[in-house]
């Protein structure tokens, strides 16, 4: 009896980037392609020049555009779906440009539209670069906008999970000072729900979900901030207790993910970005995966940027997007189970 | 020849917290004891309350307030000075209230009066509650400010250190939200060159220092934030690097604090109290001392708070305030070595 292994659609990211490098070496991951068929989606041309640069092998299988609609991506093995939208030749590494930014999203739609129309099983996102996609015209700070309005989803959010932490985002790509205009009890209470959701589907167990404060030390009641933590973020937390969920908090920040804590919690509900990403990669570098939460599809994402600093040097390595793609499928299995039962 | 050993005033922090039983066992501790001449500065029936709850021993000397100025501090050996000001019996462990705020004010404007007059080397201060403080009529938001104020300072920091990593702070005890109006070159600069100086004592040659951003990813060239990092942060990087200090970043947050940047960094200049805290704390809780620069006298203190939950129940650590009390010790000696030098 054969078993068909979930399809996952691999954005190859920022040509300028490291993208590419750990695309290919992705390919060619034997535990990886055990499990799952990674197509990278992305530029052929470019690809080759990188495998040369880098010493890395090319996939057996290439998939033309006029080639895609003809045959079930289920049957193609690890394969390169070739886009060519940039002149390849045209790529200097590590210098992103309104090229390089306009290619980077043109592999993120052609994904987006592949895992809706059911033609992948999940889309993993290699490191895009703002400023190209900026300068490409492209107004969205980041992946999980762009996902979110390409599906016209209104409730998201960001995950980020390795062995050693789990966090949620209730803002993310916004300035420092943008934060506290964004948090309201709606927003927190979704990110909860949504994590507590997630987590249950990964751990097969009721999750528990551990919120922090904004302010330091918590506002100690009052004495710091704008009294955040009763405003917003307690009567979130005493709403998610009542609809069931096991939830503690909050905590003021720095207290947060001390290690017995982090032992105990599933996934910490952060108010910023840096909030989560600090402790995150302060402990588990390179190796966390970025999960985009509410979406109709499954999307997860390497945890690093381009690292243009490096880029086609052979340097890259691809840990980072080897775990992201081990959790889209994983992910991806979980969707199927829980579509039948 | 016999040596002096230097004195540290250590004051007992919030009598309902834990700070009680953690000086009782810094005055156990050998190791202590060697280095140096501890003194607690607090309520001699409180302590003698803990002692009985926790099964302490109480150390032999004791030092009546009357008694204080006709000896020298360095003839007491370990002891407490006793500063009665709250009615010992009065005190429920875990609940701070005004008395219990007024009395760990007493402590510590007393420790500062007397290492201003030359009384003892140095303070190291236990952990107090900042609401008791309010509820007691005292406005400061924390030991810096109230010893920046006693000895009339304004260019002052927080810095706090460990093995591990060591953090400076541009705020510290303020809302998330007053962070941004609170940064100026000026201020950064300070800080920057208050960790250096710090830094080059501690570690006897050239520290390096790294500058974190405020915004997430750094604002990326301004595409988040209001431009923090290019109005106030680079240029005060610039500033530094012509004044000889070796410096690098400005980093984005959450790549500041990575393993390998940690090894080569001496100093973390943070713009905001839980950048700095959330790392430190994640890696190395319990360990770190937290020190102010910048003050006429050698401070420090432990890096944790009054822990009300388990206040006189014998279950806490001393491992940071004997930490604290060993940085005290080497600052001290080092600073009476920079007078002479």
């Amino acid at each position: 009896m054969s078993v068909t292994l979930p399809t996952i659609a691999v954005t190859m990211g920022d040509p300028a980037g490291i993208g590419p490098e750990v695309c290919l070496r992705l390919l060619a991951d034997r535990e990886v392609t055990a499990a799952c068929t990674p197509i990278v989606f992305g530029d052929l041309a470019v690809l080759q020049r990188v495998a040369l640069c880098c010493n890395l092998r090319m996939p057996e299988r290439i998939v033309r555009s006029d080639q895609w609609n003809a045959t079930d991506s289920r049957d193609f093995g690890p394969a390169i779906y070739d886009l060519p939208v940039i002149d390849a030749d045209s790529v200097c590494p590590g210098q992103v440009n309104d090229a390089t930014g306009t290619a980077a999203y043109h592999y993120i739609e052609e994904s987006i539209r592949a895992a809706v129309a059911g033609e992948v099983d999940a889309i993993t996102t290699g490191p895009i670069n703002k400023e190209a996609l900026c300068n490409a015209g492209i107004s969205y700070p980041g992946h999980t906008e762009i996902l979110a309005a390409h599906t016209g989803v209104q409730r998201y959010c960001m995950m980020l999970t390795c062995d050693q932490i789990t966090c949620s985002f209730v803002t993310t790509h916004v300035g420092y000072r943008e934060v506290p205009k964004l948090l309201s009890v709606e927003r927190i209470l979704d990110v909860i729900e949504l994590s507590a959701d997630a987590l249950r589907r990964l751990r097969k167990r009721e999750p528990r979900i551990a919120v922090c404060a904004l302010n330091p030390h918590g506002g100690e009641r009052g004495l710091f901030g704008d009294g955040e933590e009763e405003r917003f973020i307690e009567p979130a937390i005493a709403a998610a207790r009542q609809k069931g969920i096991q939830i503690t908090g909050l905590f003021p920040p720095d207290t947060a993910f001390l290690p017995d804590r982090r032992i105990e919690t599933d996934c910490f509900v952060c108010m910023y970005h840096d909030q989560g990403h600090i402790p995150l990669k302060a402990l588990a570098f390179d190796v966390a995966v970025n999960v985009t939460l509410g979406l109709p599809i499954v999307r997860t994402s390497v945890d690093h940027g381009t690292a243009l600093d490096i880029a086609w040097q052979g340097k890259a390595g691809a840990t980072s997007m080897i775990e992201a793609v081990k959790l889209a499928t994983r992910l991806s299995a979980e969707r199927h189970l829980s579509v039948l039962g």
